[in-house]
């Protein structure tokens, strides 16, 4: 099996590093021969390079089984909104190209963690979220640009019937080995792209009978996962709407910095923490590495169908907890000061 | 002074009356001569004319001074996707031919409730926050449609310069009667509409040097409201981004049934809470009338300049919550039986 690294950018080189560790350590102990090539993207590439998805990282990716991925973004584009080179673009790029039309979401909470959060541990005590996002489509793909002299901007959102057909299907096969219970998210009462979603759902909820499904919209949705996040099992929407959702969710889980991603589809598979590249805290060793480790258990699991293994990095990143150890951003005022480890020594 | 109430749909009618009562007692009491008028919207417009918003409520907002509003929508056409007609035309046709381009959403919760949240209090003491959601433009309002025999859907996102513009001056302005911080919302990493909307508040800042600016991107931005609420004072954003992020923020304050919001533009205002119909608790008496009551205090406050009529509503409320009565949605386990009241009698 072959792993590509892509750590991208800011936090993405510290927290991948260990990610890695990580994978090097599991082969080793349960006997597998994995092998490892890197690649740039992102602003290191666009500084290497000119462009933020080389075309040699995309031929690497292609010809890997699956990608561990950091993450990708530099402050310096996003005070310039009218740069016309950006890293972002890379990342979009790679889900086009890869096919990578599931994002899958996993938001869990580590009972340890219960007081790292913003929410009630009432609140939160046994949440346990699947979500589904769609990430090839949408407005993100759509055609894009200016108009009236430069004067006015836009953007089309854009979906095709089978485009949410498959990951409808993704999910609801997800809520058979789960809790059984779909939730849809969309904003129907307003958008096209929406109404044509929630047919689709509604049109596939009868091949699925055992499947309790719900349909939201998505203003609700933002806020009844804060006001009761046990009310969802797995849940499915649009690109956008899962962008934004996925990463409020992530209070749910205590910290950005526990939550790990797949994106799936065609062939190859893409790892990757939720948080972005966090430039404020680049090269401090602070950065929690757990999501970047809690991806490298989701790849073995989805791509290679190795759960023990997926199992015993979760484990691992349980007991670590359970001692009490800590990175800054899931400390609390009750942490001593020996336990709050930096990003080498927590992965 | 003359002013319009649309009831609309669902708890619309049970709220909407309450917040009625409450200007009546305040002319009464302040010696105002206010008038009153009553008008269709929404689903029971669609029943009795076959129209969400007949030209005639149309007409009778125009003749307004103000305008208290209910909530427009039902689950029969949230369940049909391809329904032709539906309630949130009406709304979405009131705010565009009453150019309503500006929504103000307060969110500050009332200390007696700091334990009807489902976040922690420590983390949401002494939130306060002014959300300024722009309201007739995004993709609410660019075309959308099928194509491809109907298996393609799209809606297009618009905005131009003039339009961030304004509403960017309103946020700016009123940052300067608060806190003196603006966070400005976009995806601009991503989409065309909000890299023109991050320019124009990056050229307007110099304008405003007293006003500290901050841009966010909409996911973080939904992390970040509960993660740690205090950080915002005014916040700007784009139509769909203010939708969702302020059902959201609602959790701050408690309860959606504490909110309202008031949309304003080149005439008359709409004074509205910012929950919905509800049908699924409406006509039990139930409903949290507070929000309707809160709107008729933004009503005399920013349409008709009543700023002490307007206090004195808020301080009623306080009075009410402090004496320990609720509504079933702000109450708890500690609330005793006889403390919980209907909607009426909340009013
Ligand atoms: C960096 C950005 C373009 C990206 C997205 O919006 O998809 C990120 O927020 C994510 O969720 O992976
Ligand atoms: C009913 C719906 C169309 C509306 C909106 O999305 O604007 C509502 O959610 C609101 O916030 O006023």
């Amino acid at each position: 099996k072959h792993i590509l690294i892509v750590p991208g950018d800011g936090i993405g080189q510290e927290v991948t590093e260990v990610g890695k560790a990580v994978l090097v350590k599991i082969a080793e102990k349960f006997g597998h021969e994995f092998t490892y090539d890197e690649a740039l993207m992102g602003h290191v590439a666009i500084e290497a390079t000119g462009n933020p998805l080389p075309d040699e990282t995309l031929e690497k990716m292609r010809n890997s089984d699956a990608i561990l991925f950091g993450a990708v973004g530099h402050p310096k584009y996003d005070n310039d909104p009218t740069a016309k080179v950006r890293p972002e673009q890379g990342l979009l790029k790679m889900r086009k190209e890869l096919g990578l039309y599931a994002n899958l979401r996993p938001i869990k909470l580590f009972d340890e963690l219960l007081g790292a959060s913003s929410i009630r541990p009432e609140i939160l005590k046994g949440s346990d979220i699947l979500f589904f996002r769609e990430l090839t489509g949408d407005i993100y793909f759509g055609e894009k640009g200016r108009k009236n002299d430069n004067n006015t901007a836009y953007d089309i959102a854009e979906y095709s019937r089978y485009e949410v057909e498959r990951i409808a299907r993704k999910a609801f096969e997800a809520a058979r080995t789960r809790g059984k219970r779909l939730c849809s998210v969309d904003k129907a009462n307003v958008l096209e792209t929406s109404r044509l979603w929630r047919e689709v759902v509604q049109a596939l909820a009868p091949e699925y009978p055992d499947i309790t499904v719900e349909h939201q919209f998505v203003d609700a949705a933002a806020m009844m996962l804060i006001k009761d996040p046990k009310r969802f099992d797995v849940v499915v929407t649009a690109n956008l709407f899962g962008d934004i959702l996925t990463d409020e969710a992530s209070q749910i889980a205590g910290s950005m910095g526990m939550l790990a991603s797949a994106s799936v589809g065609d062939s190859t598979g893409v790892y990757e923490p939720i948080h972005g590249s966090a430039h404020d805290i680049t090269g401090k060793g602070v950065a929690n590495p757990l999501a970047s480790v809690l991806s490298a258990a989701l790849l073995l699991d989805i791509s290679f169908g190795l759960k023990e293994e997926s199992e015993a990095i979760i484990s691992a990143v349980d007991k670590l907890l359970k001692d009490g150890f800590r990175t800054r951003d899931i400390a609390d005022v009750t942490t001593p000061a020996d336990k709050i480890l930096n990003t080498q020594q927590a992965g």
